[in-house]
């Protein structure tokens, strides 16, 4: 009976480490209805000159989110290995069914990529691609950054995220890179539940992590689309991979202080916010209304802010369920 | 044989002409799997004060547009008998399985409700809502008026729209409409297929029509929303039938001269939009870019503006396919 | 420019006027992806003998309504040429893709074949077989015995049932045949919305027709099966093709005298009956609750009998959806 | 490496343990395509007064079976804190979204609940919410009563049942309290296969606890659900909660010696079941007939009954597939 | 009332009578839930020199059929403007939805295209396209070749077909084109049911129309892309509007000429060919067996020929249905 | 606490060590939403007399792969104990639920079989089956045949195969029966990843295994079915389990000795093979050929040999998705 663990099936089409410029995929095989041989293709460019840190770049941890494979196609595109000292590991579609179906999790195995790690080498094709980062690509990189947004359910302000972490040394290098980012806002977090998440599995193996909210709704703007582009620019240049001077205004500190923070719908219907992304709020100001769906005429569930502070994110499609996030309210400062 | 056209089925739970505030729904009779004697219930809400002229105000036309629900849900509950002198009919989820469903089209039959005009009172679900509005709801109406947004797949600025007409003094009093509703843009629009719309056949019958587009996104915001209420209001008192002034500041004139205006994807793939809604462009400026869905490094295709003007409509969700609308540039003044 | 109406594509496999008994089926083509020459095979069997009267007989006009097509299987199995004076065609599957699927309306275009008639031969399957039966098989036949139950959404007292027609002597005849059939209830019938069904599409033939409703729920009793053997072969003996006598004790006589008979939900939620079928009512009395499906602890809505009288029909399910028939008062005698 | 198990998600939104009446929700944070931050809410009632046991209460563990959500719902509205010594912890839709599905098992992960147990805090969203109950709700109990009936694909003769345990004292508890429940049947059982029920687990950590079968075809009738009202009652006053004496008439034991009782069918078809539940059979009896489902005039699959008894349970719908479970036959006394 | 008959929305993005090659799209737009302004985009290819025939050239009128598309985008790629004379219109996909899904009919509306003609402008997607082809490509065409092979669910012999037609002279020229192709055999076809096939519409506007079956499978060879590319080129020979000579050696002369070429399978299960494609059978040879899909050991039921001859089609799949066509015998020499 | 591994639950409902011939099933009790308590029946045919090896013969393992389904349905049902010394234990749908659906993995779990070993007895229905074989029918047997065709998705030459393992003496024996199995082909393989094979499997119980690839496509060939029938009695032979002699000619032997023997699709797009399997390429010949799929004219990719042999398997269905292996080059001689 072997019990040891089998090897990740993932293999790169391209080197890693080869000078120069490459575009290949990661190569997942994949046995299924429609190809017994098949495979997943992540995409995949590696960029490599003389020496320097490694940055591993990803987009499409969530399947809906688009600041950031558009920010790294564009990177993948335009960056020539004369322009960097060291090497630029760029995932545009990190969950790429999820990407190509435009959702979320998986449609392969309706897995949640960023409560997937560690991962399974043998487990679903999410599972396997975390497993693959966590082993093979995490562990060559310095600097990690992994884009997010709302995605097609939430809408949030713009801003780059660093977390709270024990190791006071790693947590500065972090804030230092987040910051570097120059988004119109910064937040410092503190995960309340951290489990299966690529942050912690990248903060874990002790890297620098920058991660992102720019946007969400499942689409994106041309501004949110240039935040994401010279946020990446300057945080590489940050980390010394690229020259240059880091761009951008002053961004405004947020925090999410605690659990009054977030405000749930308390029924479904139909959703009408009240506050729009940025505007400040007085605690018990409206914050949406809720409208039967079934019928006409009835009064509205009113919900009110628990506290004041700025509107941060907000729930997206016009229809709500019970349950749902409705609204986050954040603090500047901090 | 017998070749007589069978009867609308669709009845109203509540009286149509009593005075007083009513809510009830349209029940139209529908057979199926899991209910053999049900029904679908579409929403109606029916205030009746004095003589005046009778308001048709519909929202949800297409299920995936949410300004005009919220603006007529507020309506249906914050409206008085006394506040008016006519009838208003309030029907906030028009294509209502659509709008259970979040989806542009009807989830019963797949059939678009604006394009389904005149309809048949022995078709299909959706057919029989365009009959019985086509027979009983608009023959009744002197002012008819019928909010759209992008839905979840376009985006709009916020315009009320009228059409060029044949009968020059119906077209005159539904511009005139469509200026008193005071969104900050107005439209005048000349539909090329017009054949199937709701809007047609209203102004068949030679009532004041007015239609909206106030954002899009299969979302709303504080803003559109408080626009679609303030809209309303606006037009009812233009009618006479509610009490006020008109509010709002100064409408900006758009119109879309010829078929330049439109811009369509010339593949498939990642859309990042280089110009947002709202801004100037001239011609040949790069409107959005479209990325590999499939790899990465390789060059995008870029759509250039075919003609000056403002971004005026644009498409939404973060992956294109070929053939959509990628963005409408339309021209001020008209 | 060919304007003549295509011939109906369905042919019988075996022959329908042969002395003796033959089972086959009735052939339609139909190509579609999973077989491009494939074919719906609805099982026939057809019974001759000497001369005399012609009865079609058939079930799962609706495919969740399972009484008649057990008594007709039953019926095509014991029943042989020397027992019978005449012709007797049996479908126990009439709606055949319906059957296999276990619903109401066809799986293949969602057509519910008893509001399908007259048909259409270059229609869809479930018009082409409507089209067969109107144009090939109910001329035919001097009887007619459709059987049906409530189906998986409704439950019904067991009855037999005629309509009320314009032609006394034809009347006459049905009323005859379903008290022959002699279910425990026997029903008066004047159809409201009588388009497209097959009851109209024989009566307007001029043929003496008998149908029922002996249950539901999408399943069967020993008892109700009972019901639908012995009623099946009572008819065949009322019209002389089987020799013997009527069985079976005194039916009572139902009505449904107006629209006060049918009780609708008002919302949507967890459904209790408080009646069950065949007890009696007082006006006011409560008929059923619906409970919130979506909390605990809120006052459910209460449906009160509007009339008095035997509880004839009820919803089947647990769930129930607004506009849902929830439960029918019928009045003894007539 | 962290190989601790992480806590359960779960969250009341109301008190579990403060004195009066509050309605509320067990809360399950849910991420998937539709909602990012969304939630699985199922409700809860809790009603507390005095010193007393505590009954942990549920229904749909099974989310198409009805008597317990509608007898638990009526107990939720109806209590009051005055009219109880002790804990009342009502969960009419344990596994909620299974009942708003109307389906057996989850449609979110298709699991069954009462095989799930004792769960994982980092499953699927059925094993949360049987590990919540396995480590949070069971514990607080001294008695549990869990709802069932046949649900959409079978029917029983209503009864209240105990199993055969170990702990000599604890059955005996057991047995008194599903007579106390004094529904027509009562029966005695031994679980084949108890890995992963809900009922092992609340019996391994030693509680008092009583399951029922009170009906099927997932609907319920008038009677059923009185049963079901009347039996709760029953449990809570012989467990000195409520205040009252057991009401009804004298239960007939049940039992179901050995594998002999179960019946399967040989093939799939058309079920025509020859025998009703509570009917008496002797051996070699026909229990059903299954007919052809694809052709007409075939002769029937007769099941013949493999022992004498009264027929306890039987397949409900009226199509069955090979290996279903056809009928049960049981023997009184015990 | 305006009861004209409305225009056909389909335009075509290049021109169809300018010299040079040029590749484009029939553009033709379809509002949807995924894309409110989006549309459906045939690829065409058309190529204009000198004088000369228009040959009009499709594949993909089923989805799943796959010689036609491969030797017309060989064609279209291959093909220069100086090597014809007149024009060449190539249209590989000609149901595009239903190429896209590899499935026989377009999975938007379950049409079969081969079905469709004349189409409906205002009809479903594949009804619009069939009077697209109809109403204006079909009129510009001298020579039509329309590519067939047996899709997922049937086997053919390669052969090309000519219609026996009223017109002998069209005939003949029908003949002589089909001879032309030169495939290893060559049908001569009246078609049983002709209404609404594409070969139909052509004829009927007197053209001069070739058609194919290739293979099938859903699959394709080698040999039959090669039979598919020389064939094309040899009808473009032969219609003068490519220099060269006709290649290929004899064809074999096949005909069906009564039903009993056609066999049907009598029951379900597993299919198993006795006689492969292009072998000789005599009368009441078996030409398959179909076991038990359900059980072991049964006898299976034998299909023998009904005549003798050469087997020219079969059913594909391993598994069958009732109904299905499972083998034709054709004979030689005609 | 109860760590124990609970048992399979799977039971046979006929003896399988009983002298004879029996035919039953595999019964593995399956509850889900159509039927509470089911049933997964996998049809079992065993054949006993005298003394005598024990050969365990399975078929779709994969369920759309036909060849062994249909020789193993025909030896059940013709083979006579009096013809055997010892004893066949016959499954012809091993994975019946993918079997009964025509897929390669079963549409309950979504589990490949051939990667489950070796399973769970409390797994999912997959999982369960494998657990059973592994642990119950495996260990009876001496000799065990496992029958595989390519599926839907791939194409094979005929062979039989044996793999190289660590036990020289257990290889002999099979390579022996793999050749006495007389294939037109005969394979020797080394698995890269056997993970999970039953393959492995049954080679680790240090059983003589036997496989094949016989064709593929979803179909079988009059000639497939025959080398299967004929290759299943010559290793019954060999075994001593059947009398007779081993016939058929001389099998090639094939080699695939490194990756450079698989081709993979650099692209999606419509597959024009370009060698037939069988045909001899050298190394820079073109194997196949991709097209565009969404528009015409573009020049193709072409996939070259990367080393010289015979095609020996190849891509089947007429579209390719990235990443499929598009063709595998064989070396003969070994």
């Amino acid at each position: 009976m072997n019990t040891s663990i089998p090897a990740n099936p993932i293999r790169p089409t391209i080197p890693l480490d080869r000078p120069g410029k490459h575009h290949g995929f990661l190569k997942l095989p994949y046995s299924r209805n429609d190809s017994a041989w098949g495979a997943v293709m992540i995409p995949l460019t590696v960029i490599v000159n003389g020496t320097g840190p490694t940055a591993l770049l990803t987009g499409a941890n969530h399947g809906d989110e688009y600041e950031g494979p558009v920010a790294l196609q564009a990177l993948a595109h335009d960056l020539q290995p004369e322009d960097i000292a060291g090497r630029v590991i760029i995932v545009p579609y990190m969950n790429f069914p999820a990407f190509r179906a435009g959702t979320r999790v998986s449609p392969l195995d309706s897995v949640n990529l960023n409560r997937a790690f560690p991962g399974a080498p043998d487990g679903s094709v999410t599972q396997k691609i975390a497993h693959y980062f966590q082993g093979v690509l995490v562990p060559m990189a310095d600097l990690v950054v992994d884009f997010h947004s709302g995605g097609k359910t939430l809408d949030f302000l713009p801003f780059a995220c660093a977390h709270y972490l024990d190791d006071a040394g790693q947590q500065a290098a972090c804030v230092a890179a987040a910051q570097a980012f120059n988004a119109p806002y910064t937040l410092m977090l503190r995960e309340i539940d951290a489990v299966g998440m690529y942050d912690t599995a990248v903060e874990q193996q002790g890297k620098v992590f920058v991660t992102t909210e720019l946007g969400g709704g499942g689409s994106l703007t041309a501004r949110s689309a240039r935040i994401a582009r010279r946020g990446l620019r300057n945080v590489l240049i940050h980390a010394g991979i690229l020259a240059g001077t880091v761009e951008g205004g002053d961004s405004v500190m947020l925090d999410m202080p605690d659990d009054d923070c977030y405000h749930v719908a308390p029924a479904a219907g139909l959703y009408e916010p009240m506050v729009d992304l940025g505007e400040t709020v007085a605690p018990g100001d409206p914050l949406a209304r809720i409208w039967a769906a079934d019928r006409s005429g009835a009064a509205p569930d009113i919900i009110r802010a628990q506290r004041g502070g700025v509107l941060a994110a907000r729930h997206f499609p016009g229809l709500i369920q019970i349950g749902d996030c409705l609204a986050v309210v954040a603090v500047t400062g901090g």
